[in-house]
């Protein structure tokens, strides 16, 4: 199972809240495991709701559009219910059929109501939702949407869920650390099979193509492919040119990808030729800094100390002058989950957060430099996720 | 250009609005070229706007933070400002650089405020747009953002504008069609190679793989990928499964990709081995339904229209009972732009819009035939962009 149902109990209990609505594709697709590819790329345009009830006793309810129902049976957590809205024509002969085509057809032939809102109200009445308060995830509803909940349910507490939602994402099951793994493993493999590529006069274009080819022969698909040469990649979000490599310029990949759903991200460098003595000192300065704070990575350890170790570290090693916002973050459904390894974010790692940990350093004129790994916070510590080296690499040339 | 200048000073003027602001990373890509793979991704969590003035005199602004400044240099469209908020670490050495290099330091040297709702209310005060209506996309604003906008600008009406800006974006510029017709020749190749590899025995995740490795070396991103075999084909949005194609089986494509952000979607269906009785005159139902609406496309002519002709005419030609919520859709951008062909849509055709055309047919436990096709309304009528041949295909088994 994705959903951290412990995690989502307490929080619910801390917050006095009756209920937990999801809205967004990410936050349906994390508490029900059903996926709408509209809901994906329409977003406020399709309505899915993710109802989660205080009392265990009343199954989670999953609402979605009667089109989207087919997809939604075979992959749906176990033990919720399923109640569809609005009309959607697929033929049914009455006739029995058989496994999950018995089940949808049953649920088709039901009469369903037109409106999402009105299904969704329906949904809680009946289960005696009438009062108190509950947490609606409010990013994927329009004003017309909210008005008309609060109308209809007049003497519920509404309260904004987004973040809240998000916050019991930070705690990884085990399914959900599953995915990131197999993520990291594609993305591996097809940073690999670009670099084996690279080579003067190949163009940056022409080696994301050669990373994502892999990425989906891998079983997953492209999230981002920032791989950028020479002074390009001075450029923290770069988008891979036709710029030919050159000898001795650095080049940098900050690539990642989706493997049923969960992003991966990882950054390496490689210099073109032997590295000059600025590309080989800085990067082991930046390298350093990220070691230092993987090591510092464990249950009970707050996140801005990890951010102090890691700037700390690289100044010392040999950029003095080193700055940055952040040095990591967390990841999962989202390529940014909530947790800024930052000064600001009062974050305290726990076991099983997921976080990226990165110290990448830009200059114009120069380039940047660039390395960034996946950690799971153990028990006793954290076991990283990435596995590839993390040297300065050199293409020959 | 892929804004169409004209339509959006017309409808800004309709609407009696001072300045017009895209907040949602597909607005902000189709008004100023500028590509942010940070807002793509994280959505709320990264803010940019442009904003366009009713006077031309005004050169219209891009606000983004700091970090994505290298990648919009690039891309921005020809005489826009560009004012980054915000933070980010990029070590310039006050050394002239070359190119963007020099143009990307002046604007990191330069100060910058650090919040982009007060960045932008700066904007709009500097330009002494401090009363009348304002147009703003609310779809990509937290309740907190526009309360402090409302705040800030207390004599400017603030109008929702997301509908308009998707208004905007009916009537494609050149340069849109051109990146469509891009994006189909690269998901119709993706088909082609896709169907090479069906037999018996082949799983639709096999396929779905071939398919989506077709479209990452055309250069395109997979969008969405419906391949369905026998009973799946039934369910409208099914996910590629390990089911194994058998003889007689129908095979249904309804695939899209992304090429420079422009999505394609197109549908076709085969028969493993020789079609049966029922699956041939039902295609041959539908293909007559898709066929006649496509010929009624014309500028004038209101896409009610259309959809009355498609499932009048699919019923006439063999399938008596067929319905339909809609028959078609807008496309560009978004998979879904603002038009659908269907009875309570007002939209009237003009030359420039790009419609998809299609007629699926789902019945449980026969499954779903299908044929998409995506047109360009011309001066004169239309013209089909999608190319391949839309007979139902037969897998030799």
């Amino acid at each position: 199972m994705l959903l951290n149902k412990r995690r989502t109990y307490e929080i619910m209990e801390e917050q006095h809240l009756e209920a937990l609505i999801a809205t967004t594709p990410e936050n349906v697709y994390y508490t029900s495991q059903s996926w709408s590819p509209t809901h994906w790329s329409l977003r406020h345009d399709v309505q899915v709701y993710v109802v989660l009830f205080k009392d265990e006793a009343i199954a989670p309810v999953l609402i979605m559009p009667l089109g989207n129902v087919g997809l939604a049976i075979d992959a749906l957590a176990e033990g919720y219910e399923l109640i569809p809205y609005g009309t959607f024509h697929i033929v049914t002969t009455g006739t029995k059929l058989e496994g999950w085509s018995e089940r949808i057809r049953k649920i088709i032939e039901d009469p369903c109501q037109p409106d999402p809102i009105d299904t969704l109200v329906k949904v809680l009445n009946e289960r005696g939702l009438v009062r108190g308060t509950i947490g609606i995830d409010e990013r994927n509803l329009t004003d017309d949407h909210l008005n008309r909940l609060r109308n209809s349910l007049d003497k519920v507490e509404l309260k904004p869920a987004y973040a809240l939602l998000k916050r019991i994402r930070q705690v990884k099951t085990d399914e959900e650390i599953k995915r990131i793994r197999r993520s990291i493993g594609v993305i591996e493999a097809a940073v690999a099979h670009s670099l084996a590529a690279a080579r003067v006069g190949v163009t940056e274009a022409q080696l994301a193509r050669e990373l994502e080819k892999a990425v989906v022969a891998g079983g997953a698909r492209p999230l981002f492919t920032v791989i950028a040469g020479g002074q390009n990649s001075a450029y923290p979000a770069s988008h891979p040119s036709d710029r030919k490599l050159e000898k001795g310029d650095i080049l940098r990949f900050d690539v990642g990808c989706r493997y049923e759903h969960y992003c991966s991200d990882i950054a390496r460098t490689a210099i073109l030729g032997e590295p000059a003595e600025k590309q080989r000192s800085y990067y082991m300065a930046i390298l350093e800094g990220e070691q230092r704070a993987l090591r510092e990575l464990a249950p009970g350890v707050p996140v801005k100390h990890i951010f102090e170790v890691a700037v700390k570290a690289v100044r010392q090693a040999g950029i003095p002058h080193y700055k940055r916002n952040h040095c990591g973050h967390g990841i999962g459904l989202d390529l940014y989950e909530t947790l800024l390894v930052a000064p600001n974010d009062a974050t305290v790692l726990e076991e099983g957060m997921v976080v990226n940990i990165e110290t990448p350093y830009y200059e114009l004129g120069f380039g940047g430099l660039q390395v960034e790994d996946t950690a799971l916070i153990t028990a006793d510590g954290y076991t990283c996720l990435t596995t590839i080296e993390r040297d300065l690499r050199s293409v020959p040339v």
